[in-house]
């Protein structure tokens, strides 16, 4: 990372982006030196987890070169360049919370396994359930479980970038932060939340 | 692409996507072998353009390797699976609309086109103003504008994976959307609308 004041290390703030997070984009390699990149539902356990189908680009990519980065972002809200500065657009920035997870892809092949993170992402996406719980012996589920692939990315490093105004003077965080309180979103109150924390406050 | 029914080729509702879409996020290789994976503002003129610093890792490997995938979503709104079964999983589905570009990465160094894709990047995103207009000759922006890098990439290839339902019959995709349209958000009233379109209607 060029900026150090953006990286943090904190796990609990990392797995907290990974937890919350309702879609991440993995990149990966193509056999002809391209890259791939695919936007995902997931769930985090340790591992990045998702599922996709047997068969297909990205399941034959990942089987042949299975290194790959995935990056996630928990919030994301514009601050125009005006919250900060009359005059010079060069204040407008992003805040964000943001996590990179870089490692290698796993097929899951047991069937109970691929069952269990089935499980979890319903859990996830859709927690007011609604559904009978998916296992090998279920006859809903046996044939379809055949076709489904289930991915887990083993992290090798994972990397916190939360950019919150750090490069900012305290009085410049302090003025998105009102203005911030003043559009008012659900989204403004939980960035301008998270600056205030980069504040000691 | 695995299944065909996804696919949209209509360049006008491709447009739309890049033309919409809030974030994009590019892949693109280091020395190393490990895909990088890094989210962007940006915007279309039918090149993909977005700024960054000058140095760091994301600046010496597009130097060094031009070649990038970019991803943008237009939106996206998870489908319970209850929406189309009483019992099982397999329903659930996400519907989105997301555009893959692939193509070579070029780093603008021309003074006067910097500050046009700054000024437009700009009218995206801060389109109710508050800002001096981005030039080489405002002494506002002269230091800044040499430690900015603005990068082009170039289409090679352009994909558009539309997910609406097309996978269900027409009496799932209905109910769907009367399902969307009973929860109601925003989104889920442009989601309706869009599988609404699959059916002809």
């Amino acid at each position: 990372m060029r900026r150090a004041e953006f990286e943090v290390q904190d796990p609990r703030r990392i797995e907290e982006v990974l937890r919350t997070s309702e879609i991440g984009h993995l990149a990966f390699n193509g056999p002809d030196g391209w890259p791939r990149i695919t936007p995902l539902n997931f769930v985090y356990d340790g591992r990045i987890l998702w599922h996709g189908a047997v068969g297909g680009e990205r399941f034959e990519c990942l089987r042949r070169n299975p290194k790959a980065t995935f990056s996630a972002i928990s919030f994301q809200a514009y601050l125009p360049s005006y919250f900060t500065s009359e005059d010079s657009a060069m204040g407008a920035s992003v805040a964000f919370q943001s996590v990179m997870v870089r490692g290698f892809c796993e097929i899951i092949e047991d069937l109970n396994e691929k069952c269990a993170v089935l499980n979890r992402l319903m859990e996830k996406y859709q927690p007011e359930g609604g559904y009978k719980i998916i296992t090998p012996e279920e006859p809903l589920y046996q044939k379809v479980l055949k076709g489904t692939a289930v991915y887990a990315l083993i992290p090798e490093q994972i990397t916190g970038k939360f950019k919150l105004a750090q490069n900012k003077t305290e009085a410049d965080r302090k003025r998105i932060i009102s203005r911030l309180r003043e559009r008012g979103s659900p989204m403004d109150l939980k960035v301008a939340e998270a600056i205030q924390k980069t504040l000691g406050g």
